[in-house]
């Protein structure tokens, strides 16, 4: 029986002492000055892994986890995905959990086929990852290829249950009937398309559950909706949280505080540009600029940190 | 202005007078004897990228367009990747369309990392699809890029709707409330998920209509649901179908009839192990085997045309 990789995340978390996840999405326009060596996939390529190796370096020491975003390495082609596999094998030589954002999924074998490719160590799998982003349209058994390796690997998965942005409504927030014909859950508080995928998600993790009480399948459940976290926090007792949307996109430390249990685990919070691209928001553009630019990530990770333990129950990771 | 994909489409289709998607699924158990080079993901790299070619040469003069499907070459890392790139590349070289299965979606410029990635010609995308299959779930928005560089580019898109698998009943079956809190539709046809997602379809589609009548943004319909294929032609009247599920998942000619629109127009059925794996099944397996696998899959392609065109509207195509 392999670990739990909830169990591993648990545990890494409170070595740490805090939640923060640190996204790594390279963009070309936002590299620091000089950073850049050329206009060429191949020197694009070559430049992400720097700045990736680079970020790694300074957050390695301060947190748990790291999220590479698949697109923008994939949107350079071959090269951009041989940087991938480089980026997710330095961070894990770092000592960092690597979640992927690859928000893939598909049916059957197919399924089958991302899953071995991008869950457990390597060489059993050829990407390498601690865990992964899955998408549920296609359903539960388009989930079971995935949770069936997660389990065997000791990986894990994050399930998209609730995500950030303003569209999301257009079908996560739908309302459905129950087998009677009438309104599933109250006026009040009906039952949507995202709390039904939670309920399946909820069922996975109870499936993986391991000794800090969570699975190893979690769900992705955005900041933007501060209520929403805590109402899910509450009807997905043994399901991880990602929380994306702190920071760029508008999510304050006191929205992502019901995303936790009262000790502060079961949840992990993401910043991506806020801190990687640093050096070009206040107030670290002007205390260290380009030239100082990891000294920003360093700053900003802590800031981020303290925000945390400050005003959500993170704070408990650090009394234990 | 681009040329529009669903024109270019339809134009590929009136020429070699038929409907059909050839899936380029490489696995290394059912590659033709001697093919395999050998367990090195380099070497298992290398055999699909030789196969697939092989593969294309055979029906690059009977079909316009494929589909190779990226976890089967993401399985294998970034040498996989290089040889997806270099199969797209093959097969735009010998004249057929291709429509990436990669099932990718994101929120916001990650999206359009995607989008301007894999969609368009080389070197405007690096990739080098005409079009690429995108899951709904995360809602309206998180389409929006991906229309944008469709349009800009003349490429495609094949939205999930209706998912082949028996689990895609899981979300996209559930039945809505109206604003009113009612069943939404009638008891005899109630509205479900994959209504909803259809109609957000239908209006990109008519956003991104063409000479054809058709759009550039399609849908993904099941063909293990017959009657829902004749159902959702009748209300996505400017959306072109992928119709998956046909051969090896159990799906029939009678049972894809109903996603064509009267002339044999607007849908294309995909076949994958059923075309390239042919030599492992009868009659193809006694008849030619592994050492004359090509002929294998000439036969089976030309006997899934013949069948389209003598059991549904497609037989429409060699009339004109």
């Amino acid at each position: 029986m392999a670990d739990n990789f909830a169990d591993i995340l648990t545990a890494a978390i409170q070595k740490k002492q805090n939640p923060v996840l640190v996204g790594l999405d390279p963009r070309a326009e936002n590299l620091p000055e000089g950073m850049l060596s050329g206009s060429s996939v191949d020197q694009i390529a070559d430049s992400y892994r720097r700045f990736c190796a680079d970020v790694i370096d300074v957050v390695a020491p301060l947190v748990a986890i790291v999220k590479p975003q698949a697109a923008f390495f994939e949107v350079l082609g071959p090269v951009g995905m041989r940087a991938l596999a480089d980026t997710i094998n330095y961070a894990r030589e770092k000592g960092l959990l690597v979640l992927l954002d690859g928000k893939r999924n598909d049916i059957g074998s197919t399924a089958t086929a991302y899953a071995e490719g991008y869950l457990g160590k390597r060489p059993e799998s050829i990407w390498g990852c601690d865990a992964l982003t899955v998408n549920p349209y296609l359903g539960d058994d388009s989930l079971r290829p995935f949770v069936d390796v997660a389990k065997e690997r000791g990986a894990g998965l994050f399930v998209l249950v609730k995500t950030s942005n303003p569209g999301g409504r257009t079908f996560q927030d739908l309302q459905f009937v129950d087998k009677s014909g009438m309104l599933d859950g109250s006026v009040d508080s009906p039952k949507t398309l995202y709390h039904r995928v939670g309920e399946l998600v909820e069922s996975l993790a109870k499936e993986t559950v391991g000794e800090s009480g969570y699975g190893s399948v979690g769900a992705v459940v955005g900041a933007t909706y501060p209520a929403q976290a805590g109402e899910l926090r509450e009807q997905m007792p043994h399901t991880f949280f990602l929380v994306p949307g702190f920071g760029a996109q508008g999510g304050s430390a006191a929205d992502v505080a019901g995303a936790f249990d009262e000790n502060g685990l079961g949840a992990i919070i993401n910043s991506s540009r806020g801190i990687i691209f640093a050096h070009q928001r206040e107030p670290y553009a002007q205390k260290f600029g380009d030239k100082a630019w990891q000294n920003a990530v360093d700053a900003a990770t802590r800031d981020m940190i303290s925000e945390l333990r400050a005003e959500t129950p993170a704070g408990k990771l650090i009394e234990s």
